[in-house]
């Protein structure tokens, strides 16, 4: 790795986008790493992301006692608070005049592909004014949609709330029949949803059908699908994607919200309306009586005491990256977690350009999507079982047979 | 307690209703404890409740190792399958019917209030057939509304994940601001959505707001409600119970579905309409753009992972009890669970009469609720935390000032 010269001042950090179980493990390994370097003087967090910047809204972190921080990476999300703002050209010159006045030369961004976009739009205005800086995103997000990430901080607690969800799910559609809808969260990318499949244990289990965003999704094939699996199961299970968009690319639920955020992304959680929309379709076109839906919705990112252990070590890990990262070795990059090819589940964290990491989004690889577009593959069994951790144990009576009396 | 006759033959039992987390205790509590009575000949469980009964669709869970039984009794969910069907004067004489054919002389029925009716239904058609019967319902529901019973194998779970749930969307609106609305499962009591309030860690944490059945639910009201909380803490985290009625009784939800089941209960859960209905009645009355809304869902009864030790104890202990008071002291009735009077939480299990228990619920008490109405009591508070054990730890940042730079 490069060496870089030693830069003496201030450090700011800050959380942006969707929280998730764990995004406070990397602002702890972050703060906590700091310590070690006698180059990064004060320690500051600024509150809601950029918003905080442009408000000079600072906490002091170098004061925390390593006891609370402990407690504060138990905590899912944002414990500084987040935004979802993009900055406009305007806010980049007074979030680099407030970096400036408060003689920050460490920053760290902590969320997804937005955040990378912001990070370096901030990056490329410090450059151009010759400010010597070191600028880092540091990345998250329940998605797992980030381009260069083998996988992101937070999906694998996502994913195994969700494998869990399913696996009790399961039970209660066994237990009393009829069509279950859970929808997912995940706009672009399908890799939650596809999670549920970890719930499979026997073979009878559910999910039965599996619907991602990354495949055309027509009402239809919807309706015959769940026919073909209620003929041969009498029930089904069925994990749907919030984003899941018809043949034109058109969102399957847009024609029901229109709420967008400063992205310009649609809202499409914390509102059941896919769900409903998914049951009445198919109460009308199979004639099935029991037709019901849940949607995950913010439990999915944000549950207490449902984290994976290697999402939760890996997140502080990220954190702990980027500030060496940042002091010894490059001026800016994203923190990347890279999947070792050994047979054996291992990682290493690169840095990695932020401009490979902004904006676009990650899909799943036609790999993990079987060919009728209704289910995962093996594949993507393997590539996903070693980042949720060991999930809750499933009993099932052996159904030994009584002769019937006469 | 008074001493029965030796009553030799087989036993019968079966679950009913929605589902617990811990059901499954219930059912193994009764069949292992079944093995220490030599009266009790075969062990037969019917699938799907009474509907297993009419088909005589059984299995002999007397072949099923103690090992595998306690692999079910931690899997949430009815492991013999659940129904929801009330049985007509038809029903009972084929299901008398077909008890005498199998000799099933010990019969259990796990189930919540409207099981414990089909009970006393299928019991006193047995009396009046002066057949020698043993016939016990056997205590289960997330919603805690059994009379006779202080609480009820189910809800510590339930609760235990609802509390859990708040303690992290808490954070997560913390994180992200506006309003957040989650509806709680509870057609008529509102044990389960009050327990929310256990998710309080410091004064300002959500919920600020709950919302029971008990209490007449008024649009104008929850507004203004909200307003207030937003004006105090800039966010409001809100718990509303599916069943919220209006002044005239009227579910908030009636207006928009129709299903019930054959108990004519209208279906409230499997469904994100209730919590959209408020989210877009609270855009348009207050001018708030950021509101959301989950529905927790089946999720609720049916995950894996997070039981209540204590629930999951005391729903097996009903299971022993049953047995034990069937085999040698009670024709019939229902075991209930009472808590002692003591500082110290304990509780013992009682037979109470079945018609004591069948059909109608029991609701909060007037002392549970505070009397503003959107809000529960301390003594709530005492009543509900020895039921969901020890909640997750959550830290936050002390956020230690910064002095602005000129």
């Amino acid at each position: 790795m490069p060496k870089m010269k030693v830069l003496n001042g201030n450090m700011l950090i800050a959380q942006s986008g969707g929280p998730t179980a764990v995004i406070n493990q990397t602002l702890v390994g972050a703060v906590l790493q700091a310590r070690n370097h006698g180059c990064i003087e004060k320690v500051l967090g600024a509150k809601h992301g950029i918003q905080g910047i442009l408000n000079e809204d600072f906490v002091n972190l170098g004061r925390e006692t390593e006891a609370n921080l402990e407690k504060v990476a138990q905590t899912p999300s944002s414990a500084l608070g987040s935004v979802r703002k993009k900055p406009t050209a305007e806010d980049c010159e007074k979030i680099f005049e407030v970096l400036k006045k408060y003689n920050v030369r460490y920053f760290f961004y902590i969320g997804g592909n937005d955040s990378a976009e912001t990070t370096h739009i901030i990056n490329q205005a410090a450059r151009k004014a010759k400010y010597d800086f070191r600028c880092f995103h540091l990345c998250k997000t329940i998605d797992n949609d980030l381009r260069q990430n083998d996988h992101t901080p937070g999906f694998g607690s996502a994913a195994r709330f969700v494998a869990s969800a399913f696996m009790g799910d399961n039970q209660d559609n066994r237990a009393l029949g009829g069509v279950k809808i859970n929808v997912i969260m995940g706009r672009h990318a399908g890799f939650l949803t596809a999670a549920a499949a970890l719930a499979k244990v026997h073979p009878d289990d559910g999910p039965h059908l599996i619907y991602l965003p990354e495949r055309a999704f027509s009402m239809a094939k919807f309706a015959k699908d769940v026919k073909a699996v209620m003929k041969e199961y009498g029930r089904c299970v069925i994990a749907v994607s919030e984003g899941i968009c018809d043949s034109k690319g058109q969102p399957i639920i847009a024609a029901h919200t229109k709420e967008v955020d400063s992205h310009g992304n649609l809202q499409l959680s914390g509102t059941g309306a896919l769900g409903d929309i998914l049951a009445d379709e198919l109460k009308q076109r199979t004639g099935i009586s029991r037709v019901r839906a849940d949607t995950f919705g913010y439990l999915q990112r944000s549950f207490p005491g449902v984290v994976s252990p290697v999402d939760a070590k890996e997140a502080r890990s990220v954190g702990t990256s980027g500030v060496k990262f940042a002091v010894k070795h490059f001026s800016d990059g994203s923190v990347a977690i890279q999947r070792k090819p050994s047979k054996r589940y291992a990682v290493t964290f690169e840095r990695v350009t932020l401009k490979s990491v902004a904006k676009e989004t990650k899909h799943m690889p036609a790999k993990f999507i079987h060919k009728d577009g209704n289910q995962v593959t093996d594949a993507f069994i393997d590539y996903v079982k070693p980042l949720v951790g060991p999930l809750p144990v499933i009993g099932r009576l052996k159904d030994y047979s009584v002769a019937k009396q006469k």
